[in-house]
């Protein structure tokens, strides 16, 4: 397949300038001030699905926002490719901290990506990753190589827990038949370590509303005689975890896999500086769950994080009063067999204990997934394994991210087929954060990469 | 002065219209987005004063807020009363939570003040209370009865720690002489239970800053792994307070006063019902240091609050970030012989000491003051509670708050005069809360109060 090269040269400045035009409509799925623009980016990726030659193309509605599904059937006899990806993104704030507009997509150099990086909100995660599979399969099909079926299910709800998904998935299983589920929406270690992500952490995200006194009250008239609720708050938060930084929720760990001293060592082996890591996020120190390296940290161990909070007064100046109520939004990422609605109900009844009289708690679930771990024995990871050894030269790392794709054990519950997770982004690719970006290189590595893999799938199922 | 009643009766309208004007200009000192209307509020209140008779009328400018002066002097030879006020008030959020507009003024009835109250912020705090004084001396400079010399100060910072205010007063000594200081910017137990403050509690007001990863990070890839600022700033926050509710900072108690049983067992003669208390903040019970009362808790107790804190995603939906920065303003109350600015000291440095490797900690003072107590054998005292005991029926209760009012022990330094705090609001006045009202009666019984105080003060002082 030699050619792939050369077609990206030919059409390089096209894939790019596509993907600016994805990127300019502000699809954030979190704020219903942005439904239009959800709504309009949808159409967008069903034009270029159109254009990239699927015979089939449709806006499915749902619930929530619609799906996009595209299809390129050639033979019945053939395997089929199922594509996922999510034309939602992440909020952009705190918006000052972008060096240029997120939704005003601009090339620039970066340390880690000489040839330049396209910065914009949605950049990596995940239109530029998904749109890569859309630019491979355009020139499978113009240059008459592809060579099975290829079917695209591209959603709106990922970055709020893909509520309407399920439903979807469940009601649609013959449509959505396939041999194997590719998504690009994860990471690789490095330009030059390739890797293929093999696990997930799964996810449970509530909100939580702490309500003290009926009304915002004088802190000095008060002060001191009851019980305010973001000290109560933050009482609360610091207990969920013990001096070693375990999570003390009763039953949190019940089901938690203990990776084997052999596995650890394995996972050991992936190349990372410590150094590197706390200078390229200014921090003088890691910190984390005694026993374990920042590593397993972020990958084998489930955590407790506070996504959000706030309460009282937080403009300018100073307000000298005690807030009726406090909140903040809570995420736990979870590892394969912590089921998450089991730690979503745990964490309620153990929040709901542990508050003191003179305070009201409400935890509102926002959503959730499960964890996910692949074999690497599977043509389907074998097949992934050689189409990156081809174009990067060398054989990719399998590596466990710390990360949630809750739909991917979905799909296997409902459709039976197993996912391989080929992302070509960097963890320093700042997703969900200011300055996104993603490099031009990975983006046209990625679409020359993903070719060879349905050529060495359709072989090795043959 | 039997015809005070008879002034107040033909003129109550014009009294509660003239507030009304007051009122409706926000003159929010925290936001400098109010800047101009503070200082609109400073030119109505000069002419406030010149139509209530003063001879010399000044806006005297500061390095902030102007502070509006105003003297009438009839013979060198009596006695001179200093009001003091302030015409700027609080933030009026949340602004959701208000039943009315914040600065449109209305009047409603409530169960504590079937008269009717007038609701706006400031209305109690301190525009409506500082108001009586000047409507109280218009009466006594009308109907030739005014007894001896009078001097207004009213300022526009004191909701922002009176921050040019020290500097005029140590600059203006002769201008400012007096023999006792009036000042109506605390509360009353009760419409038929008249009370005198005779304690204050200092005060220190910090904002933290707490940094960890210098970009906000994604919690999937790095959860777990790096410390989460908001996570180390709840447990930094719940650190500062014992199981017994004590504050942990080295050195806090050090001067704190303790007050023999007897002054314990005064205190608890005054009227409190711990039922209606509760009922009337819908809280199923109380909270705070273990071995006091309530009223000790909120009064001769010092006291430790979060005011307002604030950090990561706070929009609508979910977002799964872990924030590089978290925030929070802290104030402590303090009692007398505690110095604001040791404490302040202490803080400061027990919140650095106490932060983790792994985040940065920055902490600015916002302002304070100092605690104050005032005897109750002066003839200031006996003059205040004489002018009481002819308007109410009832000799006041000397009564302890817990708010603060910094500017008192600085008028007794620079001026070496004592305060007298006449306060006509009640507790449920729900002074820097949303529906912040003030009782017509109470405006009007103030209004009728303070003229025999200037009688029996001018009486007693010959």
């Amino acid at each position: 397949m030699q050619n792939i090269q050369h077609y990206i040269a030919q059409n390089k400045d096209r894939f790019i300038n596509e993907l600016f035009e994805l990127l300019k409509i502000p699809s954030i799925s979190a704020d219903s001030a942005f439904s239009q623009d959800v709504i309009n980016t949808a159409e967008m990726v069903k034009k270029s699905l159109k254009e990239a030659g699927c015979d089939i193309v449709e806006i499915c509605e749902t619930d929530g926002y619609p799906i996009v599904y595209g299809e390129k059937t050639i033979d019945e006899n053939l395997p089929t490719v199922l594509v996922y990806g999510h034309y939602d993104v992440q909020p952009p704030d705190p918006m000052d901290l972008w060096n240029s507009p997120p939704f005003e997509p601009v090339i620039k150099e970066t340390s880690r990506h000489p040839d330049g990086a396209i910065f914009a909100r949605g950049a990596c995660d995940d239109k530029g990753q998904f749109y890569m599979h859309v630019k491979a399969v355009e020139f499978m099909i113009k240059t008459d190589q592809l060579p099975c079926n290829v079917k695209f299910m591209i959603e709106g709800e990922e970055e709020v827990g893909s509520k309407s998904l399920s439903a979807f998935v469940a009601g649609n299983q013959a449509k959505l038949a396939n041999d194997i589920i590719l998504i690009s929406d994860t990471g690789m270690i490095a330009n030059d370590v390739p890797s293929i992500t093999t696990g997930l952490r799964g996810l449970s995200y509530v909100e939580v509303e702490m309500t003290g006194p009926n009304r915002d009250l004088h802190s000095g008239l008060y002060g001191g005689a009851v019980a305010n609720p973001i000290n109560v708050l933050s009482k609360m938060i610091a207990s969920l975890h013990d001096e070693n930084n375990h999570i003390t929720i009763p039953g949190f760990y019940d089901k938690v896999e203990e990776l084997t001293a052999e596995e650890r060592g394995e996972m050991a082996k992936a190349p990372f500086s410590l150094e590197d890591y706390q200078m390229a996020l200014d921090i003088e120190s890691v910190y984390g769950e005694k026993g374990y390296t920042t590593n397993e940290r972020n990958s084998i161990r489930p955590t407790l994080d506070v996504n959000g909070i706030w309460g009282g007064y937080i403009g300018e100046g100073a307000k000298t009063v005690i807030a009726s109520k406090a909140y903040a939004k809570i995420s736990m990422r979870l590892v394969p067999h912590q089921d998450w609605q089991e730690i979503t109900r745990l964490f309620t009844e153990h929040f709901e204990n542990i508050a003191p009289k003179g305070v009201k708690v409400k935890v509102t679930p926002h959503h959730g997934g499960q964890g996910y771990v692949t074999p690497i024995d599977t043509i389907g990871y074998r097949a992934a394994s050689r189409a990156y050894e081809t174009t990067f030269g060398k054989k990719p790392i399998p590596q466990r991210s710390g990360g949630s794709i809750p739909i991917v054990s979905l799909f296997e519950k409902e459709l039976g087929s197993k996912t391989i997770l080929m992302g070509f982004g960097l963890d320093s690719d700042a997703i969900h954060s200011p300055n996104e970006h993603f490099g031009i290189w990975n983006y046209l590595k990625g679409i020359e990469t993903i070719p060879h893999f349905y050529h060495f799938f359709t072989e090795m199922s043959s």
